[in-house]
């Protein structure tokens, strides 16, 4: 039996087809190009489908696709996608009736949530909140086994929960979010401030032929002792750390994955952000939960793969 | 079939006797006197509990109890409680001992959240966060239908959520905790700020015999136009409305139930409440729940009584 999972994102969109377990037996990408509209994507899709399925067969029953975005799932629709461009758009429906097989849409961090739960927990922890730590901060909630989705799809917007009131600016247009501290697009934006030849920095801190001022940099830059570096990384845990709190506090999990390319940096960060989580007064939600940092960038296409299996096998 | 429910406060226990429908058939109530230690109440309960027997005999299959606290409803065990003055005391499993019937103890908000589901919205919206607007603030979730305990049973610390870092002190000990705005000690201590002439306001707007500086009387004021009360409501309704929009964002109900004392001044916060929730830049959580308010005083005893039926029956 074999799930099809799809990540939809902003730049490239994965295709896996994974068993029960998880287990990879194959894969495609290619670029999302989103600009030349949902059909065109939802075509590709099925063109890709039709190659597993020559390849599977029947063992082929289902799909999974996480969407960078706003997803209704009892809709199977995209409500709207900034990184995408897109609003209102279906693609579970469609791609369904190109397939013939089963298909479910859920938000990406919703997939990479369920993909913590299976593979990095075993489906053992009852109560997880998943963080995906990318340019944005996007989060997902498994209470009692089951993907937690609230009233309509939206569940776990955790990245804009307020911990700064008035502060800086987030994407989402309103100030004080998490996302505004910890998505990788602020942490750079505060390296900015503190490191001023960039392009200095690039070269003598990034990777050779990816010659960016971006996290992997300024992760690289805080291995070799740079003090502006490693002080950003502490601020970062810091507001991570605070705003873990107020969701520990709410949601009372007893695990906190922390996954996406930002958590990668844990080294740098977990300190502050512990020291926080330790100095809270209530303390009964903090005495047992447990964080874990996930380096499994493929969380969010397994999981939708073994979500659509879930929900079609049960 | 009857339940007993029982609603332990800091300073008054209440315990009803309920039919499945929530409709009141008998009641008692006592002072808590939580000085005199955990086993004399529990004795003064099984007493209260013996009369009820007396007259309802088998009909009666059930006890719940909230309790101002934390409570680990798996163990029985009030963890803590500041109001009470109690440290790790057991009451369920006592008490289950001497009457003979089921009991399940939970926070006493928990019950509350319990008893809103039944009896304000007749089990019919799935994902509800309700708040208790008392002396402090308390929170209970029922997902999907069912109490959320999290991993070890504080779900829902809502009251303790930071609205803004590093402001008023807190009960609790923290800084800048949604109670510490919109608890009514912190309600009366603004209030006390714009409010220079106690003692004259309270004989012009309190209750004749409760002279007292109290939300009450702050909302009488209200009622007769005096700007400070109205600058107060207006600005606990601002707090509440940003404590409800991380909690929205977070948890994405389909309907929030505001109850307990400070509730009843709804017509002086909640516009300045909705004005917060209204002005959100991520919509979706926001479009659909629905914020009720409940002045039915008893949803903590009425709602631990049909949580034990519940526990029980099913």
């Amino acid at each position: 039996m074999l799930g099809i999972g799809i990540d939809i994102g902003g730049t490239n969109t994965k295709l896996v087809v994974v068993n029960r377990a998880g287990k990879l037996i194959a894969q495609e990408r290619f670029r999302t190009e989103a600009a030349k509209g949902v059909s065109d994507l939802v075509r590709r899709l099925a063109a890709a489908v039709a190659v597993f399925q020559r390849d599977y067969g029947r063992q082929l029953v289902s799909i999974g696709i996480g969407a960078a975005g706003d997803v209704d799932p009892q809709r199977g629709l995209l409500r709207f996608s900034p990184n995408l461009g897109w609003r209102s758009v279906r693609i579970a429906g469609p791609l369904e009736k190109l397939t013939g097989l089963p298909c479910v849409m859920e938000n990406d961090a919703n997939m990479a949530a369920w993909g913590a739960y299976e593979l990095e927990l075993g489906r053992k922890s009852g109560d997880i909140l998943t963080l995906t730590l990318g340019t944005g901060i996007g989060s997902g909630l498994v209470l009692d086994g089951k993907l937690y989705h609230g009233a309509n799809g939206s569940a776990g917007e955790a990245g804009h929960l307020k911990i700064e009131p008035g502060g800086r600016r987030c994407n989402c247009g309103a100030r004080g979010c998490l996302e505004a501290y910890c998505g990788s697009y602020a942490i750079m934006a505060r390296a900015g401030e503190l490191i001023k030849d960039e392009a200095a920095f690039v070269r003598k801190f990034a990777a050779p032929g990816h010659e960016k001022f971006n996290t992997i940099c300024l992760t690289n830059a805080a291995v070799a002792g740079h003090r502006a570096a490693r002080q950003v990384w502490a601020e970062t845990g810091h507001y991570l750390g605070m705003g873990l709190a107020g969701l520990i506090l709410v949601l009372n999990p007893g695990c906190v994955v922390l996954t996406g390319g930002v958590s990668k940096a844990r080294r740098w960060f977990l300190p502050a952000m512990e020291k926080v989580m330790g100095s809270q007064q209530i303390v009964t939600p903090f005495a047992k939960v447990k964080i874990k940092v996930s380096d499994n960038v493929d969380l969010g296409s397994h999981g939708a793969a073994l979500f659509g299996l879930e929900r079609t096998l049960k």
